[in-house]
């Protein structure tokens, strides 16, 4: 930290993200509910203009306030800049329809609860803005609420780290990318920085040694230069930090061995994205538009939140339409297969689904996770239906059941960042549908 | 003006954008040509980072530099915040094509010259980045160049005025809105400027008596502050002025008198699309996704920049892409039918076809469009074609010709705004085109 102002202004992010407040409560305080914080119930960013109390702006920080932000996360390409993910100039790819009336009252324990709740309640409880399930490819459930409609992209958070993963990971199966090199060989940039001496492996797997501090509690973690670098949160009056996101990755030191424990730090996916367009000569975004993205036959175009040099947040930056994530599981559920082809090869997908070293994965950091591990950017729950998910703050999700062939694709706005409130409500509730669905 | 700051950063743009230090000179000076300002072939934002010289940013105003808006031109969702137009779910119409060979080499003579040129080599002249040629309803031409392709959105400019006063049109034609009511009447916060007692016809038509400069090259005129307000251009430091669209229409005041000649000032379209906003509850871009885009199954959403509460950029706002924009003009052509429906009023295209009051226009000011009139913010050549035309500065347009049953729909990033320089090489380009395709 450089200076006051920014120590000062990382702390009211802090506190918006509700980290410091939330978590040191217990037993956390009562929250206002989905039904009280539904977005186009409270009217932001209604009227001409809109009234000075329900404006929801980027410059301000509003965007990011609860419960603002269940109307932001649905319409982020109106507070900032983005790039497209075009889905070409086709129509969309067929998404079968079957829905069945009878998922809404699937019931199930939440974990550290004794008593049930249904699918139909998790919804709210999980400020939910949208879900849609596929089973055996068909859609048995599509529901929104809130600002997200079936033709609107919201904001998949740390979802994105796992399209960042796919595609490195597909590098490396094309042996255009070798995952035992240094990073120092592809980006000479890095040489001197703590990623140097890391293996492409290590990046995949974030398993390197680095000091870049992930607590958005603390006003001096390194994810907040990180973020304010990139302009994903407005800049603190007198920033004199990075002014993008090449500019910051340099700066990032090493701090213990590389290949150690998983430790989910949100630079490793920039690095490897600087990698990935470095080796294809294509950002990330057009690597996805390109090799995954029309071939689906998307419904809308995703799109990336970006920084001053058009460079894709690669910690959280895209956004999608649910329905396009839900055909994206598709295709990983079926081994990379989707609309009549082979879109990615099989072997990524079984390389993600087997799952990384349990060893390696700190369980006491991740209590709503036991015996999940961590492959490629993706989470992998290594249970008896052999669970894999990419993950986002605020509870987005794509889980893929492949026991159940069963896809869930999730957008919401929970409250608090951290998946770990909304798991309780979240994963048992997956399961049970699934179980359910396979009588 | 606030300041010295805001002068000179008004002077910065001024010169940036041509209209001093070009049409001061005459002759003008010599240009690069559009192979040498090829932003491809400039590298133009490629590179993981671009290089510092090759870098195109919003912040430090390279974006509108040429020939670097060359490139921003195609890419303008990468530099700001904008709003969808969505194409909504569903697959797009059929744009039958007919490709014909022989156009390239039709003749035509530049306005104030006496040696010929070609179709093709006014492509280049023009600077243009992509034109879509319909010849009933079959595409007869398409061609891009530079930055631009099929699946892209390119900046309209003030083509968007059109669309703005189409929509304005279509209320009329609804009752919903009353052409003889005055401004005041929708918009009681705008009774005290000088808007309040003008008509809803005088600003359709724009011939609203008001003290707005339209002059890019005074830095004084108000036409910089609104674009400061919407944060169209980066803002000087130390500007304290109106921050967004809506704080800055109620500061413009009464300057002669409501319904005389007109006078092309972009600020009447964003209070025709606040009237049009407070009527329909919705945004201009909502009611254009709504009414229009939808059913005209467009290939692709287009996008509006808008400022930072989300209102659209009245004044050139619209980024679309050129096919769409060629439906667009086929359903003008068709009297608001196409794609199997009957999508605006016939009556609306009718009354702007017929034109506006020529008596009512300044002739002298328009040198390069000799009888022409202006309705609905619509540009009406009433020549022997019954031609008509959306235009936007840098040499946007869409232009239609009922009578050659043709529709030329054009972007392009012509080094001076103003469309004086390229209408010699365009306009009878069309004309050419238009006899050709008749005979």
């Amino acid at each position: 930290m450089k200076n006051r102002t920014m120590a000062s202004a990382a702390t009211f992010w802090a506190a918006l993200l509700g980290t410091t407040s939330v978590l040191a409560q217990n037993p956390a305080p009562v929250l206002p509910t989905a039904a009280q914080t539904d977005p186009v119930a409270l009217a932001w960013m209604v009227g001409s203009p809109p009234p000075p109390n329900k404006t929801v702006q980027f410059h301000d920080g509003s965007f990011y306030k609860f419960p603002q932000f269940r109307w932001s996360f649905s319409n982020y390409r109106q507070l900032a800049p983005t790039t497209n993910v075009g889905r070409g100039t086709g129509g969309a790819s067929a998404l079968p329809r079957g829905e069945r009336t009878d998922l809404d009252a699937v019931t199930f324990t939440p974990l550290g609860k004794t008593e049930p709740m249904t699918w139909a309640q998790a919804f709210d409880a999980n400020y939910t803005d949208g879900v849609v399930v596929l089973h055996k490819g068909k859609v048995v459930y599509e529901r929104y609420a809130g600002a997200l409609q079936p033709e609107k992209q919201h904001m998949s958070m740390s979802v994105t780290k796992s399209f960042f993963g796919l595609i490195g990971a597909i590098l490396v199966a094309e042996g255009r990318l070798d995952e035992n090199a240094k990073v120092a060989q592809y980006l000479p940039e890095l040489k001197d920085s703590g990623f140097g001496d890391a293996t492409i492996r290590n990046l995949l797997d974030m398993r390197t040694g680095i000091q870049y501090s992930e607590a958005y509690g603390d006003p001096k973690s390194e994810f907040w230069t990180h973020m304010f670098a990139g302009r994903v949160l407005p800049r603190p009056a007198g920033y004199h930090g990075p002014d993008n996101f090449y500019a910051f990755m340099p700066t990032v030191q090493k701090l213990g061995e590389h290949g150690g424990n998983f430790a989910y730090k949100t630079i490793n996916t920039d690095v490897l994205g600087w990698v990935i367009s470095r080796v294809t000569g294509k950002s990330v975004g057009q690597n996805l538009s390109e090799r995954i993205w029309q071939k689906l036959g998307a419904e809308q175009d995703a799109y990336f939140a970006v920084d001053s040099l058009g460079t894709e947040f690669a910690g959280g930056g895209l956004n999608a339409s649910l329905r396009d994530m839900a055909r994206f599981g598709e295709m990983m559920r079926n081994q990379g297969r989707f609309n009549g082809q082979q879109i990615i090869p099989a072997q990524v997908v079984q390389d993600i689904a087997k799952g990384g070293d349990k060893s390696a994965f700190p369980q006491a950091a991740y209590p709503s996770l036991p015996g999940w591990s961590y492959r490629n950017m993706w989470w992998v729950s290594n249970n008896e239906h052999g669970a894999y998910s990419a993950r986002g703050i605020h509870g987005q999700a794509i889980y893929i059941d492949p026991k159940a062939e069963m896809v869930v694709a999730r957008f919401a706005s929970f409250p608090m960042p951290n998946n770990p409130f909304n798991d309780p409500t979240s994963l048992p509730a997956y399961m049970a549908l699934a179980k359910h669905l396979m009588k």
